[in-house]
């Protein structure tokens, strides 16, 4: 995954052109991706698909024709969708309306955008700035704004059902690793790894551009929805800050829970904060109309850190073993959904003798597999119809995958059925 | 307000009465109230309305003819609805039965009543008892006690709605400032400032005494009381102490999500206490035939500061700064309730683009009002028909009036439809 | 209660044999008791009354002869349901393999069964196995399993209403004083003292084998089992600890409430527990396919305390202040369940006036026994049809039998009506 990261890391991509583009194109060698384009000017719900921007070069150059601020160097330094411009005199003052420095991290650049208003800037660090002191500059920014499409990719892996479990993140922003290539590299994988299971669920993956991503996939799928039964926002997944799961509008969906158990039993410091209208895509996901059970999985949320949106969210940044570990939760929680049935116990007069099915220990007051025990207890208890094996380990506080091995011990024995 | 409690401190008020006819007067001179007039005897659920009060002289002379209690020093020197006596000389040992002081606080006089036991009774300071020696004294109250009539006070303002909110003080303490000149104080100004704004609901003021008021206004109004949507108790409004909420009996009716929001938001250390069947007319209010949506509001709680029922309770124990907060404190409330409407988002699939409509600002990343702009995501992803403004308020922990303040920008631009 | 203890801890019982009716037997001397004997191979749900075990003798001889393991001075010694063996020379070697001992606790003797296994072993201090150095002993065990009897002893005491009150304790323990004979004690005095009692509820008692017992009594009367609204396992109620309440699978029911209030009220350290499948009979009772309102009043629980199922449960761990304050306990939560009506005020409008009925102190001001008249107040106040006592009692957080008092008076003035 760290790999992937460092392939993708240096390419300038926007929510449009040629970035996103070749993005997709390194990712269909890991999935077979299909890539879908839209055209500028197509109506999405209440928004528009926007004109096509790409780029090819910019900079400010000094009086001595130095290029003083240089796209080439990191691409973070012209304001993403900027409109071309190219003056060879412009005075310092005029330039610096369109300047934006971080004065207190005065040694990065920040990540700005202008999507929906036209306009032109460059981004820059304090340092910099500070350093400019000629009358005039030259300014060019060699970009294009003009009608084109809207690129997204789309990975379907049929399960043994239509129910579907969404997999979406961002894949809209240029050189910044942990938002979002860190939740771009995980999902790959984790479609690399599923594509190979045998699967109850049908996944869905979705590598799309931010918020008009989403507004597009959605306004092209709406009658699909539906089938979504669960789904997650990858974003932020490689920094060294605790697990952070942002639940569902609806707050009690089963992904809720399951994200809930999953980090609960992880052994780490993890964070479980309410819905809000704001952050990634399941602000779409979760508008009114949708509605749907998506909740967002990141480490330190975003705007929570300092690197966020600057230079500084860099390869350095993102942690091979902090994307291991937010990759084993998104599997292990992947797996609970894939697992969690209702059961019906078949002998639910008093307990089923255990011992003589050699299910429990023979012989009183002997050493054991205590909680093992416990679990099959908990299982035939609470297996009356209303439970499934995930409430059964909420209530129990035994771990998810206790319970369900003792669910398939005793539904091999015949003391189950599945509702 | 303060200078309103500094007019009506000196009258002797009692549930019946000439004292309490003369304060219903001097709020005339503020709001048009309509003054009821209940005869004596009339039945009133289980209870019957008593005989009128009235009290011109009472004192205690020693064998020099001194006045060693005198009524026209303190009004609650006489047991409130005392029995007229007139004895020239009367034992020590035997007075003594009548007399009731607080040995805690050898400065103060209680204030003690018998409305509903014909008894007669002296209240005087520990000290004042301490330096009786005589062997006989002069006992006189002319008091009155005899048909007449019990006497309310009630202001009506009609608004766009016949729902009504009820606002209700008891008004029949004598020379006691917190208890209740703060309340009935602050209903008059509320009433006053009520009676010149537009109005959606429609607000019911009653000036009454204590218990047998309220079940009187009750016993006349039965078939009335389901328009009252709202209400509040206001009594004991004027001390330093931080302000309390006692819940109606429902516990969750809008006034108690009203009040919790308001005292949240304060800033200050508040108090929100449930609800139980003691204290001032909410026990009527609330009782279960009638349990209307009245909580009390207060500032230290009946009986909790040791100046209560006490002529320590006087103008100096009243803070005009304590008054004027719980008067904003009413008046917040009263604004949520004006205004807390359920709307409908008219664009619920994704968000609606906030940016072309000058709703949102227009570049990325850029400062700007972080909680204006949360506050339109909020109502517009609450906004599906079962959450009201305050419930979005609630879930969204911002302060009502920026939620009610972007509700209605959405709303101007078409974004949302009241239900 | 500790005489009975002292008298029943020298017999050896077991889930089925003559120590088990023994021991009925002289519970008879208190209670009449039913004695059942079920015959061995009954088949019960998914088990089998089990082949009746009895045994006379056993012992571990050295080579002089000298009883080193003497069952007649401890029953422990013998792993309950041991197989008969005779062996007049057996190495120590293979001896080693049936021997049980406490390596943490070297005084002390293990309690150990082997129910549903043929086995044979012994029991003993780890002290005595240190010392055994003989190459060879003699072994014994006299005992038979053979055909017989699962023998259960029931009381039942017929009340106003056919509904049931149901208290379990497992008696098949041989000389362990906490567990369970002071359930058993605390039982049968509870059961005495009700039968001289005027009952509402029906009682039944049951002295019973753990877990095959609940299993056979509840496969005997699987269909009388809806008359039971409420109940209590005991077991472990003469420790030192605080008083333990395990709540019934639902964890809402009326005796979890009444435990809780009870523990509540106490005054003194308790803890309260949710429902999980292991334990005592609750785990049979509260089987998904009976779901009873049966919780398990204990102290320390099972296993919590390191003398749990060792020589050391023995007459000095039982205290007699400890077996006293659980049947009080028992005792309140008995008269609360007896006595938790729900009452509908007659006048429901107002309060009615307490004080003429001599319900009430005349005299605002003065003292008197404020809960007891708070409590007059909420049961006027909440009798509505929707609260019982104990639920008044809970909201009010009086105690209950303060609110029983308060609505008996109201009810003899025809306040209230029983729903």
């Amino acid at each position: 995954m760290y790999q992937l990261i460092r392939e993708l890391y240096p390419i300038c991509r926007s929510i449009t052109g040629n970035g996103f583009r070749r993005s997709l194109q390194i990712l269909k060698l890991h999935i077979p991706l299909q890539v879908h384009e839209v055209p500028s000017g197509t109506p999405v719900f209440d928004w528009t698909v926007p004109k096509e921007w790409n780029i090819t070069d910019a900079y400010i150059k000094d009086k001595n024709g130095q290029r003083i601020v240089d796209f080439r160097q990191s691409n973070l330094h012209v304001v993403n969708y900027s409109m071309p411009i190219n003056k060879k005199r412009m005075r310092l003052s005029e330039l610096k309306e369109h300047l934006f420095t971080l004065p207190d991290h005065p040694d990065w650049i920040p990540y700005r955008t202008s999507y929906y208003k036209e306009s032109w800037g460059f981004c820059l660090s304090q340092n910099l700035l500070d350093d400019l002191t000629d009358d005039e500059y030259e300014v060019c920014i060699d970009a294009s704004l003009q009608d084109g499409h809207l690129t997204y990719g789309e990975y379907y892996i049929a399960g043994e059902i239509s129910d579907e479990i969404l997999i979406s993140c961002h894949a809209c922003h240029p050189s910044l690793c942990n938002d979002n290539l860190s939740g771009v590299a995980i999902a790959t994988f984790l479609a690399q790894y599923l594509s190979s299971q045998a699967l109850r669920y049908s996944y869905r993956f979705l590598f799309i551009p931010g918020t008009i991503g989403s507004i597009t996939w959605l306004s092209k799928n709406q009658g699909q929805t539906a089938k979504i039964k669960h789904g997650l926002v990858l974003s932020g997944l490689g920094d060294n800050g605790p697990c952070t799961y942002k639940k569902s509008r609806r707050g009690d969906a089963d992904i809720d829970k399951v994200m809930r158990h999953v980090l609960q039993h992880s052994g780490k410091r993890y964070n479980i904060i309410d819905f809000f209208p704001y952050g990634y895509d399941e602000r779409q996901y979760c508008s009114p109309g949708f509605n749907l059970p998506i909740g967002c999985f990141m480490r330190t949320p975003h705007g929570q850190y300092s690197e966020y949106h600057t230079s500084a969210d860099n390869l350095d940044f993102v942690k091979p073993e902090a994307l291991a570990e937010s990759w084993r939760c998104c599997l292990t929680a992947l797996n609970i959904i894939e697992n969690n049935r209702i059961y019906l116990n078949q002998n639910p007069y008093c307990e089923p003798q255990l011992g003589r099915r050699n299910l429990y220990r023979a012989i009183g007051g002997e050493g054991g597999d205590k909680n093992a025990e416990l679990a099959l207890l908990w299982v035939l208890n609470l297996s009356d119809g209303n439970n499934s094996l995930l409430d059964i380990a909420e209530r129990s506080t035994l771990e998810f995958e206790l319970i369900h091995v003792a669910a398939k011990a005793l539904y091999k024995h015949g003391l189950l059925k599945e509702v």
